[in-house]
């Protein structure tokens, strides 16, 4: 499918990537570049790539296709380090948590979107990090979501949903900025909402008891604050006016639940609950 | 160490305590009263309990030890109903899930709080309902929760604090405020978040898209918007302060948080997912 491959950013995803596309001998040879190059060097060890550059300018070079995996806060640093040895016809994608901020750091760099560039968010993930976490059918049966610009050509479009399908993931179309707002719902609320309770506990002048008397409720509950502050915070910063506006509709529903509660109100409060329960339990399978 | 134990309200939580009690050989005989004689029928043919009554009343008679198993809703009615026929030494404890509205229930129907009257919350469960999910190890390294009144006697502390470890559970004691507290802040203010936060999802226009690319972090964060609905419609009733004190706890963080992400504010962003992941990989161990 492909002669080169390039992937910059080799952790858990990236090395994933790499690990199922040489399982599905999708491509002659894997370059890898990381800003670590202790990083690259752990990835050619293991097998996952098949050799590194410590520059990105040096590992775009001859690549059909580039997989930017690194935080997003990196992206335009990397997009202005590929200008001037990536070739035309090149195809570029991304694992990026945020689409419109991608598509805006690549505006900034390129001035003009390349036709080859074609965002694209695998829905999978662990909560470890790293190439030594990275594992071969991270993205089986998982949702892709592929999230073409104005200007992506088709052949780049066909490309990378080829890719991605071609490695086990479920591909999902759609704009950047209907991803970032579906994203911010399901992924990005929720986070935010996880850390603020654990942080707002942490505060409370009783916490370790608190904590001490925490169920399995909670600790599932509180699962996603044990996530990477640092990833989180590049989140925040890059689907900002998504997540925003997410927060405000629940802290709007949310302030109904509480006058429900003040005014002891059973039937608004067990409205509320039912509604949610059957939500759940109708679109969340399995529990 | 007891000859007759009366269990109102045969559940998953008044059938794991009858199990337990057989198991570990604590009493002779195990009466049962439910709401609903199918409840209780299934019950004495699980084996679970010996014989069951069909009125309070009469099942209480004759009682050395009572537990309160029923909604939170229902427990003044369940007090009324034992007027006249429990023996004046008898030891009264319960399972509900917020403490000072049992003490509050009591002092209502009984005008001076008994001696015998010591409330409990065992803090175990699982998701499941009735009879027949109930099991014998369910309190087993798990904690309970004692929490006497002002005018609970030194004996009947002892008798209840007893039962609980007897049946396998490690027992910490508390004031019924403290707990409400407590667990307001670990178990409540959770639950009102996740069943508030599937329903704002569900109320959004594209809500079936947005279940569709939950996540697992979804999944994890909002299994408690499972639960029942209309237990949780009585929690809320009956512990109503703790939990809008919480609540307005929480609301201040979240708009602190959501003031720094509307800033683009990355230091102050990292330092609460920090302070958030630090706190919870401390306190809450296996993940």
């Amino acid at each position: 499918m492909f002669n080169r491959v390039t992937i910059i950013g080799v952790g858990l995803i990236g090395g994933s990537i790499a690990r199922a596309l040489k399982k599905h001998q999708l491509c002659d040879e894997i370059v890898g570049y990381a800003r670590r190059e202790n990083e690259v060097k752990k990835a050619v060890a293991l097998g996952v790539i098949d050799r590194y550059e410590t520059s990105v300018a040096e590992a775009v070079i001859g690549a059909n296709l580039i997989i930017v995996a690194v935080p997003m806060g990196a992206f335009e640093s990397m997009f202005r380090q590929m200008i001037g040895t990536i070739s035309p016809d090149v195809v570029i994608t991304d694992v990026g948590s945020a689409k419109t901020s991608v598509v805006n750091a690549a505006k900034n760099v390129f001035g003009v979107l390349p036709p080859g560039l074609v965002p694209a968010h695998p829905i999978a993930g662990t909560e470890k990090s790293g190439v030594e976490a990275s594992f071969d059918s991270l993205f089986e049966n998982r949702c892709t979501i592929v999230t073409p610009t104005e200007l992506s050509s088709d052949s780049a479009i066909s490309v990378v949903c080829d890719f991605w399908q071609a490695i086990g993931a479920e591909v999902v179309r759609m704009t950047p900025e209907h991803h970032d707002q579906v994203l911010a719902a399901t992924s990005h609320l929720p986070h935010v909402l996880a850390f603020s309770l654990v942080d707002t506990l942490s505060q409370m002048q009783e916490h370790s008891e608190i904590f001490r008397f925490a169920a399995g409720g909670f600790r599932d509950f509180t699962r996603i604050a044990s996530s990477d502050p640092t990833m989180w915070r590049d989140i925040c910063l890059n689907n900002k006016d998504a997540i925003l506006t997410s927060l405000k509709q629940y802290e709007k529903q949310l302030k109904k639940l509480e006058e429900a509660i003040a005014e002891q109100n059973g039937v608004k409060i067990e409205k509320i609950f039912s509604n949610a329960k059957n939500a759940r339990d109708t679109h969340i399978i399995g529990g």
